[in-house]
């Protein structure tokens, strides 16, 4: 660091992203991206647009905020667009997080929200999960904190009802309760049909993962008006077009093809299944993941040497090297093909180590 | 705003952009973007890279950095990439000002740096330009804040010379002096060369005016290796994956296109020195502006009714509702036939009103 850094900043850690190496025919299964490219259509638009660069893009979002408004069913004045999902969630805890209203979440889950605490000096609460890695809601009903909820939790999986967000929700009436839906598509339950009933509840998407879109960088907050107001005010005072043309474009276009996101969604979780079966037989233990990835360790194979040994063989996962989580590798579901390299695999590994 | 806004954010006052409205045929100078289009190969490069839009950008933005730090002359390691050079602003307010390390800058520049500050809960010093709109170096000189200077400053496109910046860097080796070059390449002197002389010096460079990719968004941060160094600790704390593939793909190859956007920088200086010419025999009186923008006032005429008169003729400038400049328009210089156009409707309009 320079000699110049503030000393708030001086102590910041910031937040790792999984690798993105560039080594060709690499199996990449360690950022939770789609597996499947855009549709052409989706493509052609980005390009169309790129020929219109050298104008600003709108930095309402109108077209943008009104398409995905429609496909959620909500308003557009309900819906708030931003550069990948982070950006709205860092915007939470800017606009809804001091002394005063410290951050809560779980002490396993996304990496992201310790630093954007970090960042905004905002105190926070990590609440251990249980030894199964489950969120125990119980533990956040009427705690008058900013409830960060990922659901379905990462790198776990595991998600919660609606009904039991609904419940914390509900006994936080003082409190913004941020529900992550990053992974939502893969077959959790979204809460973003509570959004009417709760002034207090903001849910986060991402086009990253189920929309194949993770390149582009797009992310939405959906809540009710007055929240949305507030974070375009913390939007219009960083960055006003932070969208850019070609993203709204691909954007708008990729929820045109809604039907064809939720035919590859459906893909996913199949392949999650099968993969999930496979794992299992191969003595793997995994948590109960409603994501695009699966959670896995081996009871008699440290996680770290198996992620080592994938790599060496071109698969790349991610692993954690953290308190609690440090024997699991967080695995990507990728196509059924790249399923079947990653088994044949471990299948390897396991032998050499066992 | 909701009930549920941290008092620190209550009194935020966004940047207000220019006007973005959906108007056909509308001739749009309030923005300062280029009036030139990206080139095909631009446009052909963010296509090809719109077919890999299901994975993540590179977080490090590697080739376009690299790419970038040829261009100027400096390392890839002295270079970091944005979302558009507003990003890199709020960076700098974030990485390098905090009580004991106030802001300062003029009180007639970028109105985006009063914003910066009060999000960041940073206290700033305004000083007043000259009467003629120039800026007294001599305000400036070892006055042990964390300086912003826009170079040219807006929206006069009075520049100062590198000499006159270096000594304010020079007596200020205690703070950073943020130099910000939005629209340096339409004549004015770049402080780039000196990034390897004073480690208190960073400079921002923005895609978004002379190199045709507004709605791309890309903007640059340079300085010396540490300065970048804790740039990139914000960066990663706050959005790793900030620049789409898209823009990464479209910034690479317009830099392969320098000589086009040289060449285009000259033809819009000389469209600006005949406008200005043209303007002044209307009785206006102009600054001397190293922009691609023209500040000017007539004598006789009010300058909010210039403008809304204007924009009744479907030409759109800025006008600022802000003491000691709302007499003034900024006019950003387009195509020769825009300014034509432009000038028939000043004289209609002087007609008019005198």
């Amino acid at each position: 660091m320079s000699r110049f850094l503030t000393e708030q900043r001086k102590s910041l850690v910031p937040y790792t992203p999984g690798e993105q190496p560039k080594i060709l025919n690499l199996i990449k299964l360690n950022t939770n991206e789609s597996p499947y490219p855009p549709v052409a259509e989706v493509t052609e638009r980005a390009r169309e647009e790129a020929e219109r660069l050298y104008l600003y893009p709108d930095p309402e979002c109108k077209a943008l905020c009104e398409a995905f408004a429609a496909r959620c069913g909500v308003e557009a004045d309900q819906v708030i667009a931003v550069n990948g999902s982070d950006e709205i969630l860092n915007f939470a805890f800017m606009a809804y997080c001091d002394k005063d209203h410290p951050a809560v979440f779980p002490d396993i889950t996304y990496g992201f929200y310790s630093v954007f605490a970090d960042l905004n000096g905002v105190p926070y609460q990590e609440i251990p999960l249980n030894d199964d890695l489950t969120v125990n809601p119980k533990d956040y009903v009427g705690i008058g904190k900013t409830v960060f909820l990922a659901n379905p939790n990462a790198p776990s999986g595991i998600a919660l009802s609606r009904d039991t967000i609904e419940e914390i929700i509900q006994s936080n009436p003082n409190n913004v309760v941020i529900v992550d839906e990053a992974y939502v598509d893969f077959g959790a339950e979204s809460c973003v049909p509570l959004i009417n009933k709760y002034d207090n509840l903001l849910v986060t998407q991402t086009f990253s993962k189920s929309r194949s879109m993770a390149g582009a960088r797009l992310g939405f907050g959906i809540g009710c008006k007055d929240l949305i107001r507030d974070l375009n005010t913390i939007r219009y005072s960083t960055n006003p077009y932070n969208v850019n043309r070609m993203t709204m474009a691909a954007g708008i276009a990729t929820l045109a093809w809604d039907e064809v996101t939720k035919e590859r969604c459906r893909t996913i979780a199949e392949t999650r299944r099968t993969t999930d079966e496979a794992l299992r037989a191969l003595g793997f233990e995994t948590t109960p993941s409603q994501a695009n990835f699966i959670f896995a360790r081996h009871p008699n194979a440290d996680g770290g040497e198996i992620y080592r040994k994938l790599k060496e063989r071109g698969i790349l996962v991610r692993h954690f090297d953290k308190a609690r989580i440090n024997q699991y590798n967080r695995i990507t579901v990728g196509t059924p093909q790249q399923m079947q390299a990653l088994l044949t695999a471990l299948k390897e590994i396991l032998e050499e180590l066992l």
